[in-house]
């Protein structure tokens, strides 16, 4: 079989994963037909349309400028004309227009398709807690949705420097064709099963890194920051397996896991803007700070730390998980950056022994 | 029981773990004796004897200068007299003077004292291999030891800043004991039975950072120093579990694991010393380098590299390291530090699919 692939999102992300999948399918016409169609939310830069601009230029200048996409990605206003023939659909766009983006593909595409989510961020339904987005992805399309998820800034992938990515699939037939899809020699690809722990791991790693940003807005040192991004981890995976039963330790490990974690509490502008409110000593909120150092772009930390910590609240589990509920607590205000440390104490992870756990 | 405490070393982390114990055991009269000897390498400074300084001025003027050591810190320059006595002896001094100096001990401590080693690195015999130190203190003393490692730079522990540690032992009682004597508000302690993970992951630590470094210096960005960290914890687990059997995948999860890993390659000197060889281009050695940054001393990435590497060949397991061996020849000149990453551009992790290793 030759499989039809199509993109939806044409963000920064999207458009690196356009430029690699566009060569993959070109060097493996066994496997793969050698159009990509990806759908473009039309917008006019300097009076021409991005889907032309990309389809003539072959460069998405809005999101990824400076870097060619393959001829044979073809850009598409229209994201049910980019994706009613497709046997693969990546979906590589903000989580929040995940359904509306998606809702007008019901019906309308292959019932054999299969997706693969590069989403990250939680779907939330008030008063019901948090679902996955590969979850809201396969119940509102019908079709099995795999993850991609890793320590992948975009800019370096598209400048083809080294890393690697986590796959998660249910089915082992779906994974290798979707890994034949996305490696390269530069991408590297590992796989798993573990769809749930891939997907927790890219929302909660972006709470740990504002508690590892308020560290060093307080001058804490390198000891540490350790502690708590070593903390966050161990959250990270008390939360999965409380909520999303079956995770395998092992995925942790995965570039999803403990890489990415690391690049986003060192990099990343969770870490930055959290540092920056330290330093503001209180005279400036997160809101505020946004609107300064990121044009107004949301943070993910802030929101998903509200997020999880109302699934905790509703779950009654907010004592497991000292760190996460003051990150929450701090970006709103109700306590200091310094009293992080005391919330931490006595982190349960210090009070029982391994002894005293296992017998 | 009333405990009686040694300590053999008094660097600079010794002098620190010696603030810590001295408190410990004044605010815990019930369960430790109230003075605490401390072996110290005699030495002249300024026309004075360093235990004199100590036992006056109540600070190691050398080693950790600005922090004072509790009065009941008592300095001796006679190993046999500062032990003899003791339940508890704590060793903490560079792994090369372990041999010479427990030595003089055998013999002339109580036969029913337990050890427990803060040291990091490895005994080598050659053609032998690599034994533990902490195994090597245990077999010369006929004495049990346990182990301290963490995230812990020094000089931000005596400083009293937040971090964590992980203590590994045999016994429970020993291990609720040896916590009591050295956890504090700010120094967490968490506990397991897995010692030879601990000490294998604070000497393996240390060949990643190189990687890290060269990362650094080869100006590649956070993603790939993310792939490079995260398959060098990899390594260090499969190297556990080849040599070690009986690892616990938990323990890597443990301050002694990924939090110590993580300071390493992000601060740490073999991580600076490694991006400065890169940047010289071939123009310094790493000994040379030692010279400049390091006034001579010895970096202990470099030479762990150099004995990993020499155990893996032993046992015929050099494919299954590819990252380990690539930062020992880099290191030695063999290759340079950009062939390192097409050296784990097809790593094990990323050949092998979850389910071909599985099923």
């Amino acid at each position: 079989m030759i499989y039809k692939v199509a993109i939806v999102g044409s963000g920064n992300w999207g458009s690196v994963i356009a430029r690699i999948v566009g060569v993959n399918v070109t060097s493996q016409p066994d496997v793969f037909d050698k159009t990509v169609k990806i759908y473009v939310y039309e917008e006019i830069i300097d009076g021409k349309k991005l889907t032309e601009i990309i389809n003539t230029q072959h460069e998405n200048v809005k999101y990824l400028p400076g870097y060619k996409l393959p001829d044979n990605v073809i850009a598409i206003p229209d994201v049910v004309e980019a994706c009613k023939d497709a046997d693969i659909i990546i979906f590589v766009l903000p989580h929040k227009f995940v359904k509306p983006t998606c809702s007008p593909l019901v019906g309308k595409i292959k019932p054999t398709a299969v997706g693969i989510s590069l989403i990250k961020g939680f779907d939330i339904t008030p008063g019901k807690g948090i679902s996955l987005i590969s979850n809201v992805i396969s119940e509102l399309l019908s079709i099995p949705c795999s993850v991609l998820m890793g320590a992948n800034l975009a800019n370096e992938v598209a400048a083809e420097k080294f890393c690697e990515a986590t796959l998660g699939a249910k089915n082992p037939d779906t994974a290798k064709i979707l890994k034949k899809l996305v490696q390269t020699s530069y991408f590297r690809i590992t796989t798993t099963d573990d769809i749930s722990t891939i997907e927790v791991c890219g929302s909660v790693k972006n709470i740990v890194a504002c508690g590892a940003g308020f560290v060093d807005g307080l001058g804490y040192g390198d000891n540490t920051k350790a502690a708590v991004i070593r903390l966050g981890l161990k959250e990270m995976i008390t939360f999965t397996n409380q909520f999303y039963p079956g995770a395998k330790l092992n995925t942790f490990f995965e570039s999803c896991g403990v890489a990415d974690l690391v690049t986003t509490c060192y990099g990343g502008r969770n870490r930055k803007v959290s540092e920056a409110f330290v330093r503001a000593e209180g005279k400036k909120t997160i809101e505020c700070l946004e609107q300064e150092m990121l044009k107004g772009q949301k943070l993910q930390g802030p929101e998903t730390a509200a997020e999880v910590y109302e699934m905790l609240k509703l779950k009654n589990q907010l004592e497991r998980f000292p760190l996460f509920v003051a990150i929450h607590r701090i970006c709103t205000g109700e306590i200091t950056p310094k009293e992080m440390i005391d919330c931490i104490r006595n982190h349960p992870e210090h009070i029982v022994n391994f002894w005293e756990s296992k017998h």
